[in-house]
C-alpha cells in the first residue's frame, strides 16, 4: 500500500507505521494489522452479531479484536469498513441494512474506548481504494469498483482520489433503476440493478428454475435433493465451473446485466478501467466475457470514443481490510496539515506496489 | 463568472479580461462577448450550417463570429462549446450526432487562424459551468446539471470542479438505459434515459396521441389541424401552460421519468443539487414536481439519507456561451502555471456573483 506514498519522504511514512483494519460483513468480521505496503500481518476473523442485537454489541466486537491484534504489535490507527451508508466526516453509519446501526457515531466512541485515531469508511470504498493502491486499478487514475456480493457495491476513484460524494453515500450503484416495475429490492424500491446481477439474483433463478422442475435444471435439482432452498450462489459457481449448461446460463443472465449496469456507469463516469469485485467476481470469465459482450452493446457513442476495460478484482476477500486499514493510516498526517478530508482522498503518489 | 476568481489578485485578473463564448446547437449558432463577471456585452446569432456541409464550414462560421465580436473589442480567449463528445485535452470533436464532425482537431485549427487561445467544450459542461458559478448552483460545491433539450445533455461538478472523466466524456446521462429493449435512441441502442424524458420524448408521445384520434388530444389536435407531424414541444408546453390536460400529463410523464432518473445519479454521484436546465426546464413546476415526486419515491436509502435539491437552471439560453467563455479565459492563466488541466476544472473560489 506504499504505492500511494512513494512521493512522501522514508521519514514522513515513519509515524504512520503499521494500522488495523476491520471489516464487518453481514456474516463475518475480518481483521487484520495491514503494512503500509498493503500486506496483512495478522488476522483475526469471528461472526457478526446478530442483527437484533444493540449496536454496543458490534463495538465490543470491534473493540475485541483490536485488542487482541495489538497485543502484539504497536498500531497507529484503526480502520472501520462497513455495509453501509458512511456519513461524509466517515465518522457514523448512517443505516447499515444488515446491522443494527441506525446514525451510530461509531468513530468517536472507538476512539474513546481504544484510545486511537478511527476512521469509519463504506466497505465498497474500502476494497476500491485497495485495488487502486496494490491490486487491479495500480496505476490506473479513473476507477469505478462494482462489488458483486448477495448485492451490488460500488466506489469511484477520480484523478487518482477516492470519490465520496456530497453526503458520503456515492456509489451505490446497485441501486440504480434498470428495470422499470422489476423485482422488488430489500431497499424499498423496484427494479434496482443488484435484483439482475448479484449473487442475490443468481440465487433467486436458480430456485424459480428447480421450483419449476425445468429439465434443463437436472444437476441443479440433483444437488440439492429437489430442495430449491438449499441453493446458494456458491453452488451455481461450482457447477457452472464444472460445464453445467444451466448454471453456465444463470451467470450469463447476470453477466449480460452486469454489462448493462457498466455501460450505463460508463456513460455517467467515463472511467478508464472498471474492477469487478466481491464474491460472485470469483466466477471470472463466465461471468465477465457475457459482461464485456453486453458492455459493448449497450454502450452509448460505441465506435467513436476510447472504451473503459473491465478487471476482475486481485486482492479477494482482504480488500476491504487492506483498504480500511490504509484510510485511517493515510487520515493521519493530512488532519495534522489541515487539509481537507470531505469528498476526495487523496492516492496521487502510488504507483506500482 | 468572477466569482471563481475571488481567490486570485485584481493584477492577475487582469490578462483574463474579455472572453468570446460560442455555442453551436442542432440548429443555431450563439456566440458573444462575456465579462469575469458572465456579463454578456456583444451577442451575434445565425444559423448552424447544415450537417451535410464540410467541417470547414462551420469553421468559417465560429471564425466569422469571432473576427465580428473582435472588432469592437479587444478579448484574450475563445471558447467553442458543442453538443458532441469532446476529448480530454478539449480539443478535438470526437462525435457529434447534428454537425458533420468526427474527430476534428477544432482547437488547433481555430488557434491558428484566429491566433487566440481556442478551448473546445461539450455544451452541457459549458452550461453547467456557468450555472455553477452565476446561476442556480452557486455557492454548493457538489452539482449534477442535467440539460433537457431535444436530447438529454449532463455535466457533474464536483468540490467546485467540473468533471469531464477519463476521455473527456463524462455526463452522458442521456444515453443511460432505463428501460431495457424501449424506445429506439438516436445513439444507436434502446431505452435510453432521453427516449423517455426530454423534449424529443414529449413531442413523440404527444404525436402518438394525436395519430391515434384520442378525444383526450381534442385540444391538440384542433391546435395543428389534425396534422400531428406540426406537434412540438414548445407546443406542447404552451398547452400545459394554459391547463389542457392531455398536455400536462405529457409533461408529468416526462417528469416522472425524469425523477426516476435524477434518482439513479442520486445513488452513484450522491450531489447536494440537481440543476435542471434546458428548453424543456422551462416548463417549469409542471415537469420539475412530478419529477420531485418521482425521485423521492425512486431514491434509494430514503429516510436515512440527505436527499439532494432540485432546481431550475437560472441562465437560460445564453449559460452555455458564457459557461464556455470563462472556461476558455481560466484556462489562461493555468497553462501558463503549468497546472495540469484534465479531468478536472477547478472553481474554487467562486463565492456570490
Amino acid at each position: 500500500m506504499a504505492a500511494h506514498l512513494t512521493n512522501t519522504t522514508a521519514t514522513a511514512r515513519q509515524p504512520r507505521g503499521l494500522a488495523i483494519g476491520i471489516d464487518i460483513g453481514g456474516t463475518k468480521v475480518a481483521a487484520g494489522v495491514v503494512t503500509p505496503t498493503g500486506r496483512v500481518l495478522a488476522r483475526r476473523r469471528t461472526e457478526t452479531p446478530d442483527k437484533s442485537k444493540s449496536p454496543k454489541v458490534v463495538e465490543d466486537t470491534i473493540a475485541g479484536l483490536v485488542e487482541e491484534l495489538r497485543a502484539d504489535c504497536s498500531v497507529s490507527a484503526v480502520g472501520v469498513a462497513a455495509a453501509g451508508f458512511v456519513d461524509e466526516r466517515r465518522a457514523s453509519v448512517l443505516f447499515a441494512p444488515h446491522l443494527a446501526w441506525r446514525h451510530e457515531p461509531l468513530r468517536d466512541a472507538l476512539r474513546t474506548r481504544l484510545g486511537l485515531p478511527v476512521v469509519v469508511e463504506n466497505d465498497a470504498n474500502a476494497s476500491a481504494w485497495a485495488e487502486v493502491c496494490v491490486g487491479a486499478g495500480r496505476d490506473v487514475r479513473d476507477v469505478v469498483v462494482v462489488n458483486l456480493g448477495t448485492g451490488i457495491g460500488g466506489a469511484v476513484v477520480i484523478d487518482g482520489r477516492l470519490y465520496r460524494g456530497r453526503h458520503g453515500i456515492a456509489g451505490e450503484f446497485g441501486h440504480m433503476t434498470v428495470v422499470p416495475n422489476g423485482h422488488r429490492c430489500e431497499c424499498g424500491n423496484r427494479g434496482c440493478w443488484e435484483q439482475y446481477a448479484s449473487g442475490h439474483s443468481v440465487t433467486r433463478e436458480a430456485r424459480e428454475l428447480v421450483a419449476a422442475d425445468s429439465p434443463v435444471a437436472r444437476t441443479l435439482v440433483q444437488a440439492v435433493g429437489g430442495d430449491a432452498s438449499l441453493i446458494t450462489g456458491t453452488l451455481v459457481s461450482e457447477l457452472a465451473a464444472k460445464g453445467d449448461r444451466a448454471c453456465v446460463e444463470l451467470l450469463e443472465d447476470a453477466g449480460t446485466w452486469l454489462g448493462v449496469g457498466l455501460a450505463n456507469l460508463a456513460a455517467a463516469f467515463d472511467p478508464e478501467l472498471f474492477v469487478i469485485g466481491g464474491g460472485v467476481s470469483e466466477c471470472g470469465d463466465l461471468l465477465l466475457e457475457p459482461a464485456r459482450r453486453s458492455f459493448r452493446r449497450a454502450l452509448t457513442g460505441r465506435g467513436y470514443r476510447p472504451e473503459a476495460r473491465i478487471a476482475a478484482a486481485e486482492l479477494g476477500n482482504e480488500a476491504g481490510l487492506i483498504g480500511v486499514a490504509d484510510l485511517a493510516r493515510e487520515a493521519l498526517p493530512r488532519r495534522r496539515q489541515g487539509r481537507r478530508q470531505r469528498g476526495l482522498s487523496d492516492c496521487n503518489g502510488r504507483r506500482g506496489r
